[in-house]
């Protein structure tokens, strides 16, 4: 017997499974061999870390992947690389801030012979001479000899051309103060002024800087590439009918819309069979192609979950880590991949439909933020008060909620989904945030803060 | 002198405009003639509204457009024009929720003989009779005869096949209970049961609800398609050099971006120039491909201010606003145009940069939610506190901040941007929210809350 002849050797499970694979893989495309069920270790190898230690783990890999120069109407999302600085000083002439009439304030109020107009985008002909004044309107330039501006609100038209086509005397209603209502040159930004620095996420304001200033193309942090797949023989696409055995696919498609959501490009991998070569060619055409590998399904202790696996035996990846102390999302796992002299990631997501969208938004949005060289990668996270008392579980639990803030209360309100079973994709629906419920068995710990099945403030964060 | 003739007959000065406008209109392609500036109004004619009142008038004529079949995976973001409902019971069959046995729960703890498996997809061929089992993993079908499973990490090999590739025997070291561990036909989505409801935004979760239950296409709002135009002579493309008296147009990156980036389609209209002409026939164009028209700059007092008085006299636009009690944002204008027998809005944004953003957020995003079948078309408010003391101003201020949740409380803190003068479109960058600061002259009326000058408690809402 095999089981005897490894154990006089003393050998432990998992050397025991890579000798058998490696008997009897030469022929095979993968390595693994699945069908040697009898000898797979029947508790799970990989040490239980806690959420924080595996995010740490997680963003320690997730490395930036390069910079480039991007157009600046593309840049929505985008990270910039680069300080942007201003080549011209805005305004770049004095600019009135009211449509009006530009004065020498020292003239006080009264009357004004008008000298002509300054409109916005002209050059103004004419100078302000004592006495006189410019018709000007918002945003022109003020023309020189002036030194104030008076709204036209506060004048009167006192004699005007026959044809109304020219104002020829005003009356000025108001004394104006020097500087009133004009913006010196460089007020808004001034010449050579940084306006944004690297690390900068763009915006729709940021955009709109690039395109005051005049910088229409700029350094940008890469974004990673992200393939998404799904494993399992009992998946069909959501197109086809249901044969016995079979269930719709939701993951890949709640993944995909989930990473494309936070601005990411998906690459969709398809569903791969439970079977080593399956999951291994569709591992090394994925690679070509992308940087980071989100799979669901094929994690947890079955028989069947060949991820690991492939990964480790044919893939020689360094995976970092294969549970976490957490609910739902325990058998998620972690790893690195050098293939082709480039580092990708691996998250292999559980194949429960909540699973996999609570612990894509923990570990792979943060991480793809980070490679994406955005500094601000955490969630963000507020305090709430919980609608209704919550039964605490033995895992820290993501427990979903509709987070709202209601009439001048500053602490919003979270009313939980319903039944939490992370099969029920339905407990996401109008989610808008994840309840960070603490384990129960950290009640003795927590200062008598009385965090079990009572009505309390717990901190949850926003998940889109 | 007309001015004369006129006044003895007893006109005011609406009439006088349109009246000359009758005069010489006639050969022009538009019925406005902007070059009689002397007879022009010295104050707005439009009556200041508040912020609220303008606000209602929007979404009064914000309605639905229609509605129209949406692939799945194309409804990110859509609103659902339809109740949904589920064909098949979820899961479809009895499912394993462990890696394990099926059992008969009678049986008890101990051994049991291993009679082959039940893998995910597959349709289990073996009965599960008293003293056996069937291995079985993660999601796969109960075998008939089972009526619980106990996981592998409760079970010990007891006798392999000489292979390894069969169990021969296994010992369960724990006592089953009826049911355990097994998700029920329709425990997850019941047959029949309606998933998601009209009205509904389609988020990720609600995307892979509809490929749970394989539906594929949906019925969705139309989405409104906007144009968004900017208007000056003094305005250049960000790519090209300032010319004496130019400045770059930042608003219309600024506004398809914002716009786009709540995931409207936007056509850009370009930059009109301070013609009626130019401003009608752009127009017209627009007209013809788009529900809504956004323009910024061209709206207040100037003589070069035409948009206004295009849209009544040549298209017959209804202005329901022209003025807003609010800074910045003042000279903002809602219209309604009939045309082509087709009802389309118009947001007549200020031209200053930070105005025309913080107006697009406050009536133009709402407004296309609402056009959208959003019923949460309102933005989201929040109480937030004041890092330092600002200045309360006449009108009600919009003031742009950064809101950040600090380690463990449960009020987010507000960070002015700065200088918050309407032109400086810096006081944007990396804003997150508005702070909502009342009028200095509702100080009294606020029963002593001190409104004015001190850290305090103010509404905010989070702008992206």
């Amino acid at each position: 017997m095999i089981q005897n002849s490894i154990e006089e050797q003393g050998l432990d499970d998992m050397e025991l499974i890579s000798r058998i694979q490696f008997d009897i893989g030469r022929k095979q495309l993968c390595q693994v061999d699945a069908t040697r069920v009898a000898y797979r270790p029947r508790k799970s190898t990989y040490p239980l870390i806690s959420v924080e230690e595996a995010l740490n783990i997680v963003l320690q890999d997730a490395n930036i992947l390069g910079t480039e120069m991007v157009h600046f109407k593309k840049s929505i999302g985008r990270i910039l690389a680069e300080d942007v600085f201003a080549k011209d000083p805005l305004p770049p002439f004095p600019a009135s801030i009211k449509d009006g009439y530009a004065v020498l304030a020292s003239d006080g109020d009264g009357m004004r012979l008008v000298a002509g107009d300054s409109t916005a985008g002209d050059v103004p002909k004419n100078k302000v001479m004592p006495g006189y004044c410019v018709r000007i309107n918002t945003g022109a330039p003020l023309p020189s000899g002036a030194d104030a501006v008076i709204q036209v609100e506060d004048t009167l038209l006192e004699r005007g051309s026959e044809d109304g086509r020219e104002e020829l005397e005003i009356k000025i209603m108001t004394v104006p103060k020097p500087g009133q209502d004009i913006r010196p040159v460089g007020s808004d930004i001034a010449k050579g002024e940084m306006i944004l620095s690297k690390g900068q996420n763009l915006g729709p304001a940021e955009l709109g800087l690039l395109a005051t200033v005049g910088v229409t193309s700029i350094l940008c942090y890469q974004q990673p590439i992200v393939g998404v797949m799904s494993t399992g023989n009992e998946l069909v696409e959501p197109t086809e009918d249901l044969q016995e055995g079979k269930i719709r696919d939701s993951n890949r498609t709640t993944l995909i819309s989930q990473i494309e959501e936070h601005g990411y490009h998906v690459i969709d991998l398809g569903i791969a069979k439970d079977t080593p070569d399956a999951v291994l060619a569709l591992f090394k055409q994925a690679l070509q192609s992308v940087d980071v590998i989100v799979t669901s399904g094929g994690v947890s202790m079955g028989e069947k979950d060949l991820l690991k696996h492939v990964l480790e035996t044919d893939l020689k990846a360094n995976i970092k880590f294969g549970r976490v102390f957490m609910k739902p999302g325990k058998p998620t796992a972690f790893a690195t991949i050098e293939y082709n002299n480039k580092k990708h990631i691996f998250f292999g997501l559980p194949g429960n439909p909540v699973s996999s969208i609570v612990t894509c938004n923990l570990y792979v949005i943060p991480a793809l933020a980070k490679m994406s060289g955005n500094p601000l990668h955490q969630r963000t996270i507020v305090k709430a008060k919980l609608e209704k008392s919550v039964y605490l579980d033995p895992r820290p639990e993501y427990h979903r909620v509709v987070l709202q803030w209601l009439h001048d209360d500053p602490v919003p309100v979270a009313s939980s989904t319903g039944n939490q079973i992370s099969s029920r994709l339905l407990s996401m629906r109008t989610a808008n945030a994840l309840l960070m419920l603490p384990s129960k068995n950290r009640r003795a710990a927590d200062d008598g803060e009385g965090l079990s099945r009572r009505r309390h403030d717990y901190r949850s964060f926003v998940i889109s």
